[in-house]
């Protein structure tokens, strides 16, 4: 088996498992709770919170520990907008369905919604962001690296296009943290979205960094942990291992990108040469280095998938994380792909376990299903395939 | 160490362990992708959902996998309260913080809650309750089990009132599945909330029952995982080991419950016989079988834990979920205990670790600290002690 689906989910690192192991078989005491077992398990957040927080160079109590991306992004939205007097919210076109629905919602309790445009790459204007903000808005949220094709938004400049309009940014960065460096003082985002199963932790847990004098309200209510901003028992296992995924990706970082890149940059050369009409989407330089998204002309990226999964290949026509409706990606759409372009498309993501050897394999695979697949393709006389 | 706070949390069975760790290391797939890896992951959550589904007789498809028992009640409270008409909701005043909280949150809202009193041993009056159902009241919300007494409510009579009057009913099920039989065929209820660390599975995982019809709004927006009432990548791990740990509940329910009875029964008459101006609190009977709650006069409950913990061994004063606050305990409070005999209280809840042995141990550090702490009590005269 290979897997090219690391932008979906991730395995879990070994050390990160046995980071995890003690919470479930000693340390098992609940937080709250005064007693030896309960101090125990206290010291693992603590630890876990200052490993999360070193990642993005964020201080422990910026660090809101929830239940993962969405619950994170879910907050970040619901939690300023329910609080802020404006009334109108910037958002772009290409979001995670985590900030595209939460919006849509609030959209049909009166707010107002921009969805910005983007380029051809993914790329969000600057200059269209500026004219967008108004006195009523409450929040700009755009994430830092888009989850299908990879882009990289220019985060520092939107942030301090927010910062000189008094407006609060979040940014989605669930795609970025952990494998390109972030610094959230230089950067000065207000919010910010991170995932543990991202980045090779566990999945069900994630954080939304809020920086300090930053007000939101709690999606949640009940015992008051997390400072009353997230309620619930603390998932101390799971914390324990974010904490470990987070500190091995700060610790391994420029390694693990140099090594995904190499990947990458092998798949694209490789592909691109010797497959015809097929386009690298995203930008060439300004994406994530474990992200390549190609469209195969005449083919479809879902029976590319299929024939890719009978070859032992996973991988992606995008965003895993809309369930059962194979809907067409509204990434493309918004880039301004045709929809013979936005049908052809396939995401193959790397992690830190593929290798070279897998690289070269599925480029074979893939040189032999797409000439399959054309072979009995309805555009076959439009290119003669 | 002795470890007497299960109903704060318990310890991960060694089963469940082993359930969980092939989805961390091998099945690490995003259960939306449609490849191998996904569609892996896919079924081990739709047998966990069966098997968590089975021990309260519900339908698969009436599981709603949730991050735990507060994510369970706030998505009970505001998932019906959000899209019903009526605005008054009924509650007890015994409930935990995550059912008062977000009722609390309403009320400021503009909705009208009303908080039934409880008697002497925490139960509610069932003639109270149908007083208060109105035209408006959209729904009741009463707790099983009592978190910190251990009184069982009549649920099934509460049920089929609140069937009677057409209001939907909630119940917070948290401390009684598992531990007693529940059948939500038989009860009637319509929305019953599970937390999966309470019966030995791992924390940040639980679940609400939606009985087939119930219309519930989802608190967070996304993928549209759960049938859109609960997006966010499924926690896989997390989920089959919290359906193991479902499972052993099921299969071992009534030799768990005689054990734990067992230790609660030698544990109540030593401590009753052998420790002067001692009660049980809660009912002697309409109890979970893993529960003890004691009041000791003229003794500090807080400074009790502090000298058990000194001595090897985990107590609690009451609710472990209310962090940091060291509050006097509402529930007690409700009962009508005087501020002297909510001061005094300690709470003892066995699981299926804790032996005989610990028992007999845990008495005799009882009568030795108890008897240090009354020598020095300002209730010293008053007793004699």
């Amino acid at each position: 088996m290979i897997y090219l689906d690391n932008a979906a989910s991730t395995p879990v690192h070994e050390k990160v498992i046995e980071e995890m192991l003690p919470y479930f078989r000693e340390q098992y005491g609940n937080p709250s709770s005064i007693h030896r077992h309960g101090r125990l398990a206290n010291i693992a957040i603590q630890n876990a919170r200052k490993r999360i927080a070193e990642l993005i160079n964020a201080n422990s109590n910026e660090i809101l520990i929830t239940s993962g991306g969405t619950e994170s992004n879910n907050t970040a939205i619901y939690g300023i907008a329910s609080q802020s007097k404006g009334r109108h919210i910037i958002t772009s076109s290409i979001e995670h369905d985590a900030i595209l629905e939460p919006c849509k919602r609030l959209e049909r309790d009166g707010y107002r919604i921009t969805f910005l445009p983007v380029d051809k790459y993914g790329f969000v204007n600057l200059e269209d962001l500026k004219k967008e903000i108004s006195d009523d808005t409450c929040l700009i949220t755009i994430m830092y690296a888009n989850n299908e094709v990879g882009t990289i938004q220019p985060i520092k400049e939107i942030s301090k296009i927010a910062r000189e309009k008094n407006v609060v940014f979040h940014t989605d960065a669930v795609q970025a943290v952990g494998k390109i460096p972030i610094d959230v003082k230089e950067l000065g985002v207000d919010l910010l979205s991170i995932s543990s199963h991202k980045i090779n932790g566990p999945k069900g847990i994630g954080a939304l960094y809020v920086k300090k004098g930053v007000k939101i309200s709690p999606l949640m209510l009940g015992g008051g942990q997390e400072r009353g901003l997230r309620s619930g028992t603390e998932n101390v296992a799971s914390i324990a291992g974010f904490g470990m995924a987070c500190k091995l990706a700060n610790d391994d970082m420029s390694e693990n990108a140099i090594h995904c890149k190499k990947l990458t940059t092998k798949l694209t050369s490789r592909v691109l040469a010797e497959i015809p009409f097929t386009t690298l989407n995203g930008h060439p330089d300004m994406r994530i280095p474990n992200n390549t998204h190609f469209t195969f002309l005449g083919v479809s990226g879902e029976d590319l998938i299929i024939k890719l999964d009978e070859n032992k290949i996973s991988a992606s026509t995008g965003s895993a994380c809309s369930v059962k409706i194979q809907k067409a990606s509204h990434v493309l759409k918004a880039m301004g792909f045709s929809h013979e372009q936005v049908t052809g498309s396939l995401r193959l993501t790397v992690g830190i376990t593929n290798t070279e050897k897998e690289i070269d394999e599925t480029v074979e695979v893939l040189k032999k299903v797409v000439q399959e697949l054309r072979s009995v393709s309805p555009y076959k006389s439009k290119y003669n395939f």
